[in-house]
């Protein structure tokens, strides 16, 4: 802290831009997670070249540095574990050039995820990852998380639409990645491994993206299930029957409790609800592969079944999904959501076994457990209901974190879907990854040799989540 | 080469899968590029515990290894230039597993691209990048060059159809990345750098591949085009108007004469032609693509456009293009077709006038060019025809290589599109990525601090290829 010499920052920035009040460090101390952890000061760039000088002062002085968006991650990504600068990136937030005749975008890391899917829709082009949080989520921190969302499934992560990235390294130098074409055959593509760094190899400063078609026809629907199984197997048959559902998401009953108690819908008080959705071009298509899923669904005992292909009424159908996150957080009194073991992957065959599996964890741990997500992509969500006032919650959701995890490695899966890993997926993350941890820090070496960014993460961070940080026992209200 | 101890391989692999043979050593020491180098001993190991037990010895010694497939690499990339051992892999070639439910198949790396899809055939699905050896290709070839093809413009190029990788390290070590679900956003996803890394990071032993729905409607076209210029606009436009071909060629004049002169099949002598395809699992959805991109063509200039949706037909109609390579060597007396300069991108845009670029770069150096690839995924193809018993054609191509790459880096392109860097685009691969040149070392350090793995390739590949390796005086005759 004392090391930290706030006038070469303002130099760089300029007076306005530098912040070290306790109220605005306690605010970016902290994202959408239960961490809570103090920076040193807050430092807001407008250009990649005073990103530079940033950098080489926090190098040379061996001062941590912090990329942040719009603070949105659920797991503690950007909270400062080791004090430092917290880089604002949110200033940075031009789109330069939407290229038609080339197919591809360059925007600064700042641009908010809706905005820029504003400035393509004129175009008929769209930039898919489009997390639930694309409202108020930064392009860089979507590419830094491998973020993606409910067009997943068809569209990929925000790394499948990532063409390349121009990053200023630990020492301030700036180096381009990637190319604008399609293909690229030229090394080691190392584009591929910024999306997903969470903040620990460069800063993010512009990045060059795909775009493409946005469908004219779109088709939801929604299934009701008296089982889990029945909505699990459904699953596994539609991913491997030649379907391409624009959507397919999985709602469990405690979900579907909270959303009746929050929103008053009424939905059938069932195990499990399926939401789906085909896009396309053309009317026949998107009717051959709803019919297809809807068939699917039925032929595995699925009841209830709503389609439509208006807009309002697929709104309408959607409302529950939508409102989930906020709806946890009022499923009971004194029952906030909080994001811990917030998401995971398991393939298609598990994802049945492994909603009931996180109810039976939720219950040995004297806790409430929903699940729920994207189970087109593999992605699975959780939100622990606890009393945040009480410390034994907080032991019980560190020992059912941990059994979850444990759980989703014995099956095949991974930490994080799209979430990324931040403060509290890490202790399961390296567990998971434990046999090529040195090797990611050989890799973290060549990028960042004095570790300056964002220190204290991924291979390097806490095996104890729970004592690595303040918690906020507080709700957290972002939209899942 | 004599600190080599053959018995000692022998001893792990077996006798007979130890060859140290001048027949064989000649024969494993080039590929389908113009490059040859003797290597000291080719290993062919049976099982992942046997590559293990060769790294731990070849990097005690600080020996060579150089991993390799078919050998069917268009630039020397399994070349040993230091010498070494060739690691053959074909011997491990088994799928190990397809699974229907989650959606992914395991396989050895020394599968043929072509005996996947005969497996997958059966289930109506199939593993898409199928570069145009694909009779030959291996698996772990194909993810080492990232390489892709005809439909690579709709569905990807390897490493998108990657999801995991099992691999050998230099130290023997065995590490899995990657996961078998569709999303992941646990930290650096090194899956992503392993392809298109060369068997310079590591040996894969084993990949966890995506496979896709096999469409059950095909459309081929074929259009003339009096100027290059209408074929390149027409291009562009196709790309950015919502259209997804699963196909999209050029085909130049040189090309067409090629074609004609070796299988007189009187293609009009035009000055560029457009092949194009759509595919899919609804007629009126193909339809309405491949209607669109006539519709395109037509607007700008194209003439004579056949189309089909009858597989016979489609296969005349694409006869050409499936036989442009080998038509290329009978293009002139003495004028064998040199894969020189053989792939790049560049921008959709740049399509015609990296042909025109091409062709007068060919006039000034007196040698004969062709140019044609995947323009939909930005691939471009060229390959020299000259007389290679003559040293001064050897000067001239590589004046031409060079000035076609400085062209290439101008436009905001890339040195290779799918068939990787090797030693023939070494150079111009060093030029593209200078900044980051030091970076690749510092990651190659990570994987391979004793650098025994491909030695001598990308970043620290010669900036003279011409000089690097003897050069095959011969005409190579492998499928494009």
């Amino acid at each position: 802290m004392e090391k930290l010499n706030i006038s070469r920052l303002k130099e760089i920035v300029g007076e306005k831009n530098v912040k070290d009040d306790p109220a605005d460090l306690y605010i970016y101390g902290t994202d959408a997670s239960v961490h809570q952890a103090m920076p040193w000061a807050v430092v807001r760039p407008e250009n990649a070249g005073q990103v530079q000088e940033i950098m080489r002062y926090a190098n040379s002085e061996k001062i941590p540095v912090i990329p942040r968006g719009s603070g949105s991650g659920m797991c503690g990504q950007t909270v400062p574990v080791n004090g430092g600068i917290i880089l604002d990136m949110k200033r940075m937030n031009k789109i330069l050039e939407i290229n038609l005749e080339d197919v591809y975008c360059r925007v600064e890391p700042g641009v908010i995820d809706d905005d820029l899917n504003k400035a393509l829709k004129p175009y008929n082009v769209f930039f898919p990852p489009t997390p639930a949080s694309s409202i108020i989520a930064t392009i860089g921190g979507e590419i830094a998380n491998n973020a993606s969302g409910v067009r997943s499934v068809k569209y990929g992560a925000a790394r499948d639409s990532l063409l390349g990235v121009k990053l200023v390294l630990a020492s301030g130098d700036m180096i381009s990645f990637g190319t604008t074409t399609r293909v690229e055959a030229s090394g080691y593509q190392i584009e591929r491994i910024i999306a997903g760094s969470e903040g620990t190899l460069g800063v993010i400063v512009e990045a060059t993206l795909k775009f493409v078609p946005l469908p004219t026809i779109r088709c939801l629907g929604m299934t009701n299930f008296n089982k889990l199984e029945e909505a699990g197997d459904s699953i596994s048959e539609i991913m491997a029957s030649g379907c391409t559902p624009s959507m397919l998401e999985l709602v469990d009953n405690v979900a579907i409790k909270a959303i009746n108690n929050a929103l008053k819908l009424n939905l059938p008080d069932v195990d499990a609800i399926l939401i789906f959705e085909a896009d396309g071009m053309v009317k026949e298509a998107v009717d051959f592969e709803i019919t297809k899923i809807k068939d699917i669904c039925e032929t595995h005992g699925g009841f209830g079944t709503e389609l439509s292909f208006d807009e309002k009424e697929r709104e309408r159908i959607y409302t529950g999904r939508k409102k989930l996150f906020p709806s946890l957080s009022k499923y009971k009194e004194l029952m906030p959501s909080t994001s811990l073991a917030d998401d995971m992957t398991v393939p298609y065959s598990k994802m049945a076994e492994t909603t009931r599996k996180i109810h039976e964890i939720a219950k040995q741990n004297n806790i409430i457990m929903s699940a729920y997500g994207h189970c087109g992509s593999g992605c699975m969500h959780t939100k622990i209901l606890m009393d945040t006032t009480k410390s034994e919650s907080w032991k019980a959701a560190e020992k059912a974190v941990a059994q979850i995890y444990e759980y989703v490695n014995s099956v095949g899966g991974t930490t994080s879907a799209e979430h990324g890993i931040g403060i509290s997926k890490a202790p399961a993350f390296k567990i998971e990854k434990a046999a090529s941890l040195e090797l990611m820090r050989g890799i973290k070496k060549a990028f960042d040799p004095n570790n300056i960014l964002n220190p204290g993460k991924l291979q390097d961070a806490s095996d104890d989540w729970l004592n690595a940080t303040k918690l906020r026992y507080t709700v957290s209200d972002k939209c899942e």
